[in-house]
Parts: structure tokens; C-alpha cells; sequence
């Protein structure tokens, strides 16, 4: 077949899935209703033996801001830090970390408020909310590209040794989002120990997949709490998790983990704004959890389910792309939510145009970038999670499709 | 007796108590155990049935930020607000304020930020945690006197429509905190429509004890949103509520609710820090508390429980101080948590100290008034609800001992 020959069968087969009139979406990171099922148990359970906790505080009333003992120490396990390092937070790590940003500019450093400019450092690519979170707090989105095992640290080192006005960096070091990056041993030493020309340089550690591994590897990463702790920069790490994608998205609960002196700080600021996190929320989810172990067997059901979304997506690409005919590159995540594609320069938005018009909804062509620094149009997110098997296969046929046909369109 | 026989006595009785060795607190405004197991079918309840709600989304997964239909509905009609201008949040009111407080600042009216100073008016005595966020916000504090049935808006007219530089009142209009005070028809009514020098002048109105009467007058207060809606200033009141106090502090919901346009903004502005609250958890307050009516029947059994404990406090203050010869003054609240008494100026600190050395936490004296602002040293607030009866019984004992200690040991 010669290319106008490829590009009318592909119109063929685009017009096909056309007439479908399908209804789907591979937007976002959301657990599907199989994998929330298996924690239903917490839509029923009696938590009325527990109102007194080991503590013998009553987890009905007011108090008790850094969480109670039962989840600050399930937490602090599962975070490989002490007891005295974690508190426990709100349904959302998020939030926390937008609290704690805000603190660190309008309270902890308030010489950050002299600058003219504020900046930090974002891993590409990245998770849209944290660069749409630290852009609303003021700052400059430095993106430093990810290299498989974390960002290119001679960059990161180079920047932040050179330019006061950098004040920290976002990282989701495991299963990164979308990237699937897991930063390597090397690179979280680093982190911990690099020379940084502002003394108060933060790095915001979102290790929101730290147990979501999808391959029997179960990578674990280098302690960047610990590692900071030995370099002598103990207050640099805050490192946040949730339960959001382990049990209910929308009922679970964070940890924050730190240099006690840190936590100190974060219990005082978070103390003017309220009294106590849901404790009873708190002791539901770890009665639930229980420990370690069991929170590792509920993990691999989740993966489990989640396995042959990504199976179906990466052996339809390798089996379209394998060959580097199309220029399409895609990474094969061990964990995590997310599969990346880096498409053909100036393609991703208009492959992702004909999805939607195909009633197929993926994330906005290029989110992994903050606005103003992806010029190259090349960027494409699949969040097959949500999604059932069928509607996965769809998608990633129809993506095929849609892909060929803007490139040969582009040649043609 | 002379005044000497008079202190000699008193500082036996004072002897006597301390050889008690009491262990009391009445120091915040915390329901009892008794109150709290008002709601324990909160801990057991059966949830499963209802994860697909009304609109048919799934309440354990992501999003819907502003709340699900079903706790948006309860807070409108308990709020006395329409559907959409209610957004359901957290477990703590508090931290929606101090969220809100902070977008304001930093936000909203980025004119704020340009001003040498900022002023709030606090109308006093007040609750101290408005006080402190306001003050960590970088806000200075203007107390006005209440009046009994809400500040002396004479005073409040005159301050805000002078100084620009006065951005808001942070009001808690029923059964005030600690005064007991109730807006009258006629405060609220002048502060919707109040002429202010600052356009984006804003009243938070913490309506926290609203359904939390104490007698069968069961008070209502004016609507300030559909009156400042009426009066042309439709974005200046955001109204707070939740179910701390009527359910579990630790584990329930709050609402806030304004302008449909007001409700918008937030609505953009929380989404930069999370995807939503906890629905699970709103579902689970609306299926225990089914409407104003049952809620209303919870509110009487809260009420008969903490009853006698106000009637203890009233009845011995007006015993030993209604005759007037001790210069004490309190209020009868109608409502709410709290006792407020008025001593000798130059008296609170020394009679709180009596105490503390009983054993008994009160309040720090004159907590009530934002610090530097009260020099009168004549305020001390009783919360008796989380005591037993017979704790509260020997509290305003040692109290009135105290008192007439400090008022004798004075005049001798």
C-alpha cells in the first residue's frame, strides 16, 4: 500500500469508529468501581468498639491535630519514618500539600515574599494539578526533563546551585505520573544532599503510588527522609501519601511525613485553621488496613484488576509501533496509573482532538506540561484505570487509528 | 461578719477545695460523652446501599467538589439558602474560614495585598481561634463591643465606612461565643446594607450554634445572605455552618454558603488544592440526620443534657452575686456553649490562677478579647458542656470561693 492508500483505509476505519457513537473516558487516575469494591468493607463497619483508642482518647470528639497513635503508626511504617515524623491529614494529600505550600510562602520563609520572582523546579513530564497548585501560589515552573530514573540531575544540580530564587521541587518520585519514572537511588541521594543556593529549599516528595505496583518487582525507592536527615538538611524533605487510590478516593486519609522540627512547625500552622482531622475516618481506614502485610495482599488485588488494562494498551502499541515506522515512544510503567506517549512533534493535540470527536475522552493533549513550556506538542496521557477491559481496548484501537491518521494526514 | 472574719472564711473554703485536690476542666466548648453518643449509629451505619446517590455518581471515587445533592439539600434548607449557593466541605468549618480568609488575601481582592494594614472587626468578647486566624493572616484586629443583641453597630457603621482599610467582620451571630449574644433583626439587617469604604468588604458569619438552643424559644435570626443580597451587596456575607456540635466534632461536615458567584469562585478556588471532600462521609451525616425535623429532635436531646449544667452555673451566680454587692456580671444564654462573666477589672488573671491552682482549667482569662485589646483583665468563660454535672456543681463553687478571694484579698 502507498501512503494515499494507507491514509483512505485509516479514514475507513476512522469513519467506522465514528458511526460507533461511543461514550468513554481515560481522563483521569480514578480507581475503577471493581477496585473500590474491595474496600467496601469500610461502608459498613463498626467502629464503635474503637471510640477510645490506645490512647484512651475518644476519637468522636475535638483534638488530637497530628492523628491518632493507631494511623500515625500504620503510616510511619508504611513512610519508613518514626512515629514522631507523621501526622495524619485530611481525605486529601493534595490539600495538605497546597496548606504546606502556602505556609512555607506566607509564613515558614518570609523572606520568599521579598523576591521578585519565586521558582521551582517540576520534573517533566509531570501531574497537571501540581503545576496549576504552585502556579496559583506564585511561583515559576522550572521543568527539568525526566530521564527513566528521575530527572536529569546535572540540570537540577546546576539550577539550584546557581539561582536563589528557586525554592523547591515537586516530585512524584515512584510510578511517576504519567512518566512512570522511579527515581533511582542515585537520584534521591542526590536530592537529599545537592548544595542549593536558598537555605530553605523544600522538596514536595508525592509518593502517591508507593504501593500501587503493577509488575511482581515492587520496586522500593531510596529514603529520602532519611537520606536528607544524614546530609544535614533535615527540614529539605516533605513527603505526603494517601490512602486515595489504596482504599475510597473520595473518604480516605493523607499522611505527612518530616523532620520532627518540621512536623512541629506544620502542627502549629495547621493548628490556626482547625482543631482536629476525622479521627474516626482515621481509625476505620486502619482497622480495615490493619497492617503492612495485609495492606501489600489488598494492593496486589488491585493490581490485579489493573494489570490487563495496561497489558491490552502497551501490546497494541508495540504491536502498531513496535517497528519505529510511526515515531511514537511510550514507556512500560512498573506501577502507578498512567501510560505516556510521546508522539510526533506538533501532533498530540490534534490525535487527541480526534479522539473527542470520536466521544473518546483522554487528558488534554500536552497536561503533563506546564502551559508555556511544552512547544512541542507531543504529549498524551492514558488513564486506563477507570475504564472496563472493552472500553480499554476500544480506546487504545481507536488512539491507533487516530494517531496513523493525523501523521499521514501531516504527510500527505 | 466584718470583711476580715468575711476573708478568713473564704480562704478556708478556699483551703478546704484545695485539699480536694481536683482535677476539672471546663476549659472549651467540647460536647460529652453523653451528647456524643447521641450519634453513635454514625459508627455502624451501613452505607453500601447508598454509594450510587441521587445523581448517580459514585460517592467513594473522586470529585464533586462542591458535595453530593443530598448534603448540599440538608445544608440549604437548614441554612435557609438555595441549592446552589451550598458547598459542603470538610469535617471542620474552621479550616474552611481559614481557607477562605486565605484566598480573600491572596486572591481575590488583590488589592488587599497593597494596603500597609489590614483591619478586621471582631465584635468582642469573642472566640479566640477568629482572633488567632485573623492575626496569623496578617490582619489587625478592631473590637467592637457587643451589645447583647449583636455589636453596637452605630460603631461598626462609623468604623467601616471611614477606613478603606477595614476588610470584614468576623461574626458569630447566634448565641455568640462566648457572650451568648443574638443578632436582632435589626443588626443584621444594617450590616447587609451597611455603607463600607473597602467595595469587597466581607462579613464572615460563623453561624455555628444555630440550631443549638438551650431553651423553647428556639430563636431564628434575619437571613444576611438574601439581605445583602437585597441591599445590593450580594457577595459580602459567606456563612458557615457544620455538624460539630451535633453530631461527632471529630467527624463531621461542614457547609459554607454565599452568592451564587461567591460560591463559584470558591468552588475554582478549592479546586486548585483538592478533587473533594468527603462524600462517604456526607452521606453518612444526611442518612443519620434525614431532615430539619429529626434534626431539630436531636437538637432537644443535646439540649436536655446540657441544661441542668447551665442551670447549676446561673443559679449559683445569681445566688451569691445577683444581690450585687460583688460587681460580677454574666449572661443567661439563650443558646450555644458558653457562660460568660464579667468581673472587677484587673481581676480575671488573678481569679483564673485561683483556680488552676484547684485543679480546675477554665479558659485563660480574657481570651475572649484578641490580645493588647483588652485591658479591662475582667473576662472569663465558662464552657460546662463537656464536664459531668457534679464537676460543673463544684467548679462554680470554687469559682464564687475564688471570686470573693481575689475581690476580698483586694479590699483588705
Amino acid at each position: 500500500m502507498n501512503k494515499v492508500e494507507q491514509l483512505q483505509e485509516i479514514k475507513q476505519q476512522y469513519e467506522a469508529l465514528k458511526a460507533r457513537d461511543l461514550s468513554l473516558n481515560l481522563s483521569r487516575g480514578m480507581p475503577s468501581e471493581e477496585q473500590l469494591d474491595l474496600s467496601n468493607e469500610l461502608l459498613s463497619m463498626d467502629v464503635t468498639p474503637y471510640i477510645n483508642n490506645g490512647d484512651f482518647i475518644d476519637i468522636r470528639n475535638y483534638g488530637y491535630l497530628r492523628g491518632i497513635r493507631e494511623a500515625r503508626e500504620f503510616f510511619a511504617e508504611m513512610m519508613d519514618v518514626r512515629y514522631e515524623q507523621v501526622m495524619v491529614g485530611s481525605n486529601s494529600s493534595l490539600q495538605m500539600m497546597a496548606i504546606i505550600l502556602n505556609y512555607l510562602v506566607n509564613h515558614a520563609e518570609s523572606q520568599w515574599k521579598q523576591e521578585e520572582t519565586i521558582k521551582f523546579i517540576c520534573p517533566v513530564p509531570g501531574y497537571d494539578r501540581h503545576f496549576n497548585m504552585l502556579e496559583h501560589s506564585g511561583f515559576e515552573i522550572i521543568p527539568v526533563e525526566l530521564t527513566g530514573e528521575g530527572p536529569d540531575m546535572d540540570e537540577v544540580e546546576r539550577l539550584v546551585k546557581e539561582d536563589s530564587a528557586i525554592k523547591g521541587i515537586f516530585c512524584v518520585p515512584k510510578y511517576s505520573n504519567p512518566s512512570g519514572d522511579v527515581y533511582s537511588d542515585d537520584v534521591v541521594r542526590r536530592l537529599a544532599q545537592m548544595e542549593t543556593a536558598d537555605e530553605h529549599f523544600v522538596i514536595l516528595w508525592d509518593n502517591a503510588y508507593c504501593v500501587h505496583h503493577l509488575t511482581d518487582e515492587k520496586i522500593e525507592i531510596a529514603n529520602i527522609i532519611q537520606l536528607a536527615e544524614k546530609a544535614g538538611y533535615p527540614e529539605r524533605p516533605i513527603a505526603f501519601t494517601s490512602t486515595s487510590k489504596i482504599t475510597h478516593p473520595g473518604a480516605g486519609i493523607s499522611a505527612v511525613a518530616g523532620s520532627e522540627k518540621r512536623m512541629n512547625d506544620l502542627a502549629a500552622e495547621f493548628s490556626y485553621q482547625l482543631i482536629g482531622f476525622d479521627k474516626v475516618n482515621q481509625m476505620r481506614q486502619v482497622l480495615f488496613l490493619k497492617d503492612q502485610e495485609n495492606l501489600e495482599k489488598l494492593m496486589e488485588k488491585h493490581a490485579e484488576i489493573l494489570r490487563p488494562k495496561f497489558k491490552i494498551i502497551l501490546e497494541a502499541l508495540d504491536k502498531h509501533f513496535g517497528g519505529g515506522q510511526y515515531e511514537v515512544e511510550w514507556n512500560e510503567p512498573k506501577g502507578g496509573y498512567f501510560v505516556h506517549l510521546t508522539t510526533k512533534d506538533g501532533t498530540a493535540k490534534a490525535i487527541v482532538d480526534k479522539m473527542t470527536e470520536l466521544g473518546i475522552v483522554l487528558t488534554p493533549a500536552n497536561a503533563p506540561y506546564p502551559v508555556g513550556h511544552q512547544q512541542q506538542d507531543n504529549s498524551i496521557r492514558l488513564a486506563p484505570s477507570y475504564a472496563s477491559l472493552e472500553a480499554v481496548k476500544v480506546t487504545i484501537q481507536a488512539l491507533i487509528v487516530c494517531i496513523k491518521l493525523v501523521y499521514l494526514s501531516m504527510e500527505s
